[in-house]
């Protein structure tokens, strides 16, 4: 991983196209800046390119993996982004594509069809604290104690479009369930949030028991599927931000990817 | 399907932001143009807007699925993307990302690790088939015969930056091995082209068998790649377009996909 996203630092040349920001700094010793503003490695060995726009595009298409930060070359495209409205936009495509297929899945009489929702900048989005200039929207290293603190203060808003579709679906019939990695014992801060964001009421809000700490997203997202599936429930749809959120097992009958350029999580 | 699609339609919106074409007509019938550019359905029912790069980004992160056409409104700005330099880009950002993991890969003694590519819009680019006015980078309803006398030219040009993957796999060690839902009665073309284009050495170069004319790309694919993994062969890599290309059973180590958004292969 170190040497991929070293990697990444090496290649991330900012275009001068209408998409991509005018100009960054490159501030990694692997990069040399030349006359036409491209960077190359000092190696000279990685001739490519990679845009911002790219970088973003092959992270939303599980490209790439496993990344850390935010390359630095891009902070200011992620800011303008996820600030700007292609963000808001790009989610209610996702949200009109899922509530198409809800209203035209035909539910069982028995109240198992469920739709799962992770939390986190799926059913609310925290651009508050990504806003922050010691967190740059996930260009500086994680701080676990100043999140946590975020998360304690509960006040994070709704993501927008989950909100909308979560409205629409409750009429439809379908049981909500929300999965997120968040640890059990925030769990009274978690459903303060979400009932203040507008979220009033759900199936189950699973969390991740102390048992399950030392696990991966991957993994404990699969096993809280399997573990509905077993229980009688069926996964319609699920939705999240995270490729963790939507792959492994029991991943359901549709799965929506919502856009993330922020952080990745395993 | 068809009510996905005429939703799609019915939401598709042109904003009028610099990442997209300034106009487009609109001609379904459920669609409404209002005096500021924007267009909502007939029936008012949905009222979100849908641009075509929010459309593009849930191409490609699979949130639509089983799509026939591109959206009329987004014939343009799906031709704008193809033919100018953002296409390149992306498809280089993937394959620099594919290189450095295949470089961080130790390969085994045995001559056994081998790189699944398929062929259409990855190894070689149809873009002079596509660009075509009756096609319309997949706007227009696509036309097998005209299609079939296309692939017996034989004169597809490599897509640039998987042929230069290739060329860097080969002296690492990697046997190559393509996978393509073309049938096996073309295969003196598709070998034709793929050598023209500059791939002169391959493992094996799979195409579909009559056999196999039935099933989906999605099953196809999974099929051929567990007959290589029975055959003791390592999937260290596996690239295609297609979300068809890298699901399913044996889908490799890491797997990558490049950009289309021209068209859906289920």
């Amino acid at each position: 991983m170190e040497a991929t996203l070293s990697f990444f630092f090496a290649t991330i040349l900012v275009l001068s196209t209408s998409h991509a920001s005018p100009s960054f700094p490159f501030q990694n010793h692997r990069i040399l800046l030349h006359s036409d503003g491209a960077a190359t490695s000092a190696a000279n060995h990685h001739r490519h390119k990679m845009s911002c726009p790219s970088w973003r595009l092959a992270v939303e298409t599980n490209n790439i993996i496993k990344w850390t930060l935010v390359p630095e070359a891009c902070e200011d495209y992620v800011a303008k982004y996820m600030l700007g409205s292609r963000y808001q936009e790009d989610c209610f495509a996702v949200t009109s594509i899922a509530l198409e297929y809800a209203k035209n899945h035909t539910l069982g009489a028995d109240g198992k069809d469920i739709w799962v929702f992770d939390i986190d900048e799926t059913a609310l989005s925290e651009i508050d604290y990504y806003s922050q200039p010691d967190v740059s929207f996930g260009a500086k290293k994680f701080n676990e104690t100043k999140k946590n603190e975020y998360l304690k203060e509960a006040k994070s808003p709704p993501l927008a479009a989950v909100l909308e579709l979560y409205n629409n679906l409750l009429p439809l019939g379908y049981k909500i369930v929300f999965i997120s990695g968040t640890s059990e014992s925030y769990r009274e801060y978690r459903e303060s949030n979400m009932k203040r964001a507008g979220y009033h009421t759900w199936e189950k809000l699973m969390l991740k028991q102390t048992s399950e700490h030392g696990t991966t997203s991957f993994i404990y997202k699969s096993n809280k599927r399997t573990e509905l599936v077993k229980a009688g429930y069926r996964i319609i749809g699920n939705m999240g931000d995270q490729w963790s959120d939507i792959l492994g097992s029991d991943v359901g009958n549709r799965t929506f990817k919502l856009p993330n350029p922020m952080y990745y999580i395993s």
